[in-house]
């Protein structure tokens, strides 16, 4: 085992040495743009880790992890475009740079390349990676769709909100650390428990994310405050807040959640005085909590010994205190 | 063996038994409308019928001609955006009936959705079938972004255009025709044979497709005959002309080809005129005529009864003649 950040740099010199040059250019040019924005290779790093978790070399696991990151930056190239984003990790999204057909088109071809990384191993190792991936990715396709629906329904449910972080952030960390198990061929029980760890530790994430996005440290958070409340997203902040609050609380919220305000900052800490008052910021805590510790408890119960149970634990934490 | 029409038959009443009504319906409700808008099943009738050829039961292939079938929509619906078509075999496009971001999205879940119909297949045979389809459909890609580049670039050469079609039409027929070949786990000759039969008869059809776009029966031809020199669409033809044409010739094409006209009626006409005098249309007509016999020499390679042979060759002269 080798420590995160080896990880990190091993997959970091893997896409800087992976060439994407070919010809037509202005359908490969975009894909290598995309992948060399950096970002913080989360996903393939889990893959790498997941597969010396269960003895065997990361080395095996270097097309799977890639697959995972080429599939992430496909969903990124596509959402860009739905949501007309007009920049992705501080550079111009693909459709900016180019335009929306150019967009469409090479993230078509990095879901293609993506199941093509796979190739790389044997029918039976190939076919149980296909499999989860395709399973995976249509989940993630599904969470984008219940994102998009959110956007116009006046009621989102706790259950259903949950349901959507689900397929569209947490499926996808589930699924890099099982690709490892199924890489490293453990036995299918290892292989189910890393991904729940994974599901879970991803749903917390989200959550907290949500939180972080009206409470955060403007300085560490690295996205501006506030900005959910800005575009008036149904967070789980604002769906428990909706939840708890007085009547009066409730006319408020949903009025400041219907209109383009003029003045944001104003707006941003109305909002925020009601996720408080409401208790909906602790309700938000509890729930980061209860997924995190739902994630670790599942990581006690995977056949692999206590110093390689402290690495993921570790790796948890690191993630959850936004220090990976 | 059964007759083209009875492939044709089976897989319409497949498709129309394939129910893809499940949550989110946003995404489900756009895949289960462009399938049910018919079409004339070429592909998967050809998986069914190569896999019949090399003596294995057009059930088991019944999944793959599925995957086949649903990527070619797959590629109708982001095709239909990136040209902001409004109409799709006489109705609505998605994009157009829904939106646009629908139509990305339902078509990212149609590209997985075929990969997941290889699953009902043993891991070698999946993997096979998984690689050349990944392959194909990259190159379907490719074939699209030629295309795209190709409507703004001055000078397209033969060799170019050749490929363009190759790409965007006719590997996909060599493909559907392989994947038989695959199922009924016949030779990786005869499965290599056959895919070359599909990929000539594939482009010899593009040829004829642009030739009749020109000189085609407004009856029989299903799409408005001129439609290609309305949009100034670099086909075959037009390349041809500008190789043969006289300088007083390629300037008035040039011309002709650098506007959208007011009046199309003596455009198509004088195109026609040009194509015509400049030899264009001969040489069309002769290299549709070489790669169809191409293909059926090919076909005579194959080791298969000579019944069979006359079943594949009947239906390319079927396909040619535009009777199926």
């Amino acid at each position: 085992m080798q420590a995160i950040t080896t990880y990190q740099d091993i997959i970091t010199k893997h896409f800087e040495d992976l060439s994407i040059k070919k010809d037509p250019l202005n359908l490969y040019d975009p894909i290598q743009y995309i992948l060399s924005l950096g970002g913080k290779r989360i996903r393939p790093v889990l893959t790498l880790m997941a597969t010396e978790i269960f003895d065997c070399s990361y080395k095996k696991a270097l097309s799977a992890a890639t697959a995972v990151e080429v599939f992430h930056n496909f969903s990124l190239v596509h959402d860009d475009i739905m949501d007309n984003a007009p920049l992705r990790r501080g550079h111009e999204t693909v459709h900016e740079k180019w335009n929306i057909n150019t967009g469409i088109l090479s993230g078509d071809a990095m879901l293609i390349l993506a199941y093509q990384y796979f190739e790389d191993y044997e029918p039976i190792i190939f076919k149980e990676l296909a499999q989860l991936f395709s399973k995976t990715a249509l989940e993630v396709c599904e969470g984008q769709q219940y994102d998009v629906d959110f956007e116009t329904r006046k009621n989102v449910s706790v259950t259903e909100y949950l349901k959507m972080i689900e397929y569209k952030t947490a499926v996808l960390v589930g699924a890099a650390l099982k690709m490892g198990a199924i890489v490293a061929q453990t036995s299918s029980v290892n292989a189910h428990l890393i991904y729940e760890f994974g599901l879970n530790l991803g749903i917390a994430f989200q959550l907290q994310d949500d939180y972080l996005d009206a409470f955060g440290d403007p300085l560490t958070f690295g996205k501006q405050i506030g900005g959910d409340i800005i575009e008036n997203k149904k967070t789980y902040l604002y769906i428990k807040a909706l939840e708890f609050a007085s009547k009066e609380e409730k006319n408020q919220l949903q009025q400041l959640y219907s209109i383009q305000s003029e003045n944001n900052t104003d707006k941003i800490e109305t909002i925020k005085k009601i996720f408080n008052s409401t208790g909906a910021s602790t309700a938000t805590l509890e729930a980061i909590k209860e997924y995190t510790l739902k994630s670790f408890a599942t990581l006690e119960k995977i056949n692999i010994s206590e110093e390689k149970k402290v690495i993921l634990k570790t790796f948890g934490e690191n993630l959850m205190n936004r220090n990976v």
